[in-house]
C-alpha cells in the first residue's frame, strides 16, 4: 500500500486559492487510491511567531497536532503560492517551528507553485527546494507551475487541461518516488 | 549629507545575535558620520501573522511605526541569520506585510548573513536578493558572510579581523551605492 | 555624458534571437542618446574551451578584444536566453575566461531573459545575479522577462507592447543606476 | 545488483582536483561493490562549443561516447568545482549538448561541491539542482560541500575525517535513492 500523503496548504491567508488546490490534489490522490490529509496553515495559532518558535517550539498546544503529523509523515506535497517573488513567509516560519531533524531526514516532497502572474512560483519552488534539501528531504524533479491561476480555476476546479495533465503526471511520479 | 540607513535585525528570536550585529553596524555607520536606526523584528506583534498580513496589512497599531519607516527609508541593511538553509520565515513574513510598492521600488539594500555553521547565510542572501530584486530594490553586490558567528564574537564585538574589514568595506560601498 | 553600454549577446548559437534582442536594446540606447556596443558570443573562438580558459586565459588572440572591452566597460546589459532552465553554458564559460577582478568589481549590469516557453529566463537571471554579485558587479533590480519570445517578435522587432514598455523602463533605470 | 554510477568530473581544467575527487568517489563505490565510470570533461573536444552544440549536437565524433553514456546511465554523481560563485561554464555547456530528454527524465543525481574558499560550492550546487530538476532529474538531498579543498587533500586522498564521513553517508544514501 502507498504511503499516506500530507498536503501542506502553504499560506494562512483566508479563502486562499492554495487550499482549493490542496483539495484538487486530494481528489487526485483519492482517485488513485491513496490516502492524503491536508495540513492547512490557516490553522496556525494567532500567536504562532511569539509562542511556537525557537525556545517555545513544541510547547504550543495549537501546534502539537501539526508538528506530530509533519514528524510522522513520509511524503509531503507543498502547495506554494507566490508572494513577492518567493514562498509566503508564514510557510518558512512553519518549517522553522518543526521538529528537527525528524520532520525532514530522508523524506520526500513534491512542489506545486501558484501565481496570479506569469511566473508560476518558479523562484518560490527553487528557494523551497534549497531549504528542503538542506534539511534532508528529497524533492521530486517535476514541479508544477500554475501561472495565471485566477484565469485557470472556476468553482474550485482547474479549467486548464494542460494544468490537469501536469498534476496527474506529477502525482503518478510522486507515488513512485 | 548621506541618507539615513535602516538596519533590519532579521529575526524575532530573543537575545538574537542578529541584534548584536545590527548594533555593530550601527556603530560603524556612526563612526562614518551616518545616521542609522535599527528595526528589530523582536518588536513584531505576537499576533502578527493573524492580524497584520493580507487584508489586515496596515490595520495593526503595533506595525504602524515599522511600516512607516520601511516606506520612507531609502537604504536598508538586512542582518540575516541562517535558519534551515535560508532566512527566517519571520523576516519574509515581515516583508509580506509591508506597503507595496512604496517600500521597495528604486530603493537600495545591503545584506549580511550570519550562521553558526560554515555557510554564512549564502543561500539565505541569494534568496533574499531574488525577493528584493523582484520587489524593485537594488542589492549591493558585496554580501558579508559571517560564518561560525559563535566563535567570532565576544561581548557584542566581532573578534575576527577579516570580518571587521569586510564590514567596513561593505559599509563604505553601501554609502556610495 | 552617459557611460557607454556593452551589450552581451549571451549565446554562440547561430542566428540566435538573443542577437536580435541585443540590436533592439542598442536602438533604444541610441534613441536616448547613449552609445552602446554589442559583444556577440558567436565570435568566441572555436577552440575557446581548450585555448582561452584557466592557464590559457588571456593568451588567445581571438579573445583579446572582447576581454579588453569587458575589462574597460563599466555597464553591461546581458541578453540571456534560457537553455535547460538556466543561462547558456557558453555564457558562463565566457565569464570564466575574463580578467579578474577588473572586469567586475564595482561595475553595473542589467539582465534581460528570453525563452520560447513561459518562464522568461527567471532562473537563468537569478543564477546570473548570484554570479555577478559574487564577482562584485551590482545588478539592476528590474529584470525583463521576455517569455514566449517566438510569438512576440517579427522581423527583428518586438510586437508585444508591454515588452517594449518594460524594455524602455529598464533602460531608463539602467542609465540612472 | 546496484545500477552502475557515472561520475562526471565537472571541469576541463587540466590537473583538476575534481578528477581526483571523482577517483575518490570511485574508490568508495568500488569498496561498496558498485561499478562506476568517470566521465572526464577534460575529454571534451577542443572545438566543442563550435562543433558539438545546438544544430551540431550529436554530429561530433569526439562526443559520441560521452553522449551515449549520459543517455544510457541512470545515476550520476556530479563533481562540481566552484568557479566564480557557481559551476564551471563548461559543465553547463556539456549539459546543453546532451540528448534531450533521454539523458535526464526520471534519472537520479548526487552532487559534491569543491572550493578553495569557504563556500564549498553551495550556490553552484543550488544552481545545478535547479537545472537538473528542470530537465527531469531527481537530486539527492544531501549535497557534500568540500570547502578549503586545498588544505584538506594530500596525495589524492582527503585528509579531513568529517569530509570522508560525509562522502560515505552520501554514497550510501545515493545507492538507496
Amino acid at each position: 500500500m502507498k504511503e499516506k500523503i500530507y498536503i501542506i496548504s502553504g499560506t494562512n491567508r483566508e479563502a486562499a486559492v492554495s487550499l482549493q488546490v490542496a483539495h484538487i490534489y486530494q481528489d487526485v490522490f483519492e482517485r488513485k487510491g491513496v490516502e492524503s490529509e491536508i495540513i492547512d496553515l490557516q490553522n496556525l495559532p494567532d500567536d504562532f511567531i511569539a509562542a511556537a518558535l525557537y525556545s517555545n517550539a513544541g510547547t504550543h498546544e495549537g501546534m502539537k497536532d501539526m508538528r506530530k503529523k509533519m514528524k510522522e509523515g513520509k511524503k509531503f506535497l507543498f502547495v506554494v503560492p507566490e508572494y513577492n517573488g518567493s514562498f509566503p513567509g508564514v510557510l518558512k516560519a512553519f518549517i522553522d517551528g518543526l521538529i528537527f531533524p525528524d520532520s525532514f531526514t530522508g523524506k520526500k516532497a513534491a512542489l506545486v507553485g501558484l501565481s496570479s502572474g506569469i511566473q508560476g512560483g518558479v523562484l518560490a519552488m527553487s528557494h523551497l527546494t534549497d531549504i528542503l534539501n538542506y534539511c534532508g528531504t528529497h524533492v521530486l524533479a517535476r514541479k508544477v507551475k500554475l501561472a495565471g491561476i485566477g484565469k485557470n480555476m472556476q468553482n474550485g476546479e482547474i479549467t486548464n487541461d494542460l494544468y490537469n495533465q501536469l498534476i496527474d503526471w506529477q502525482v503518478d511520479e510522486f507515488l513512485d518516488f
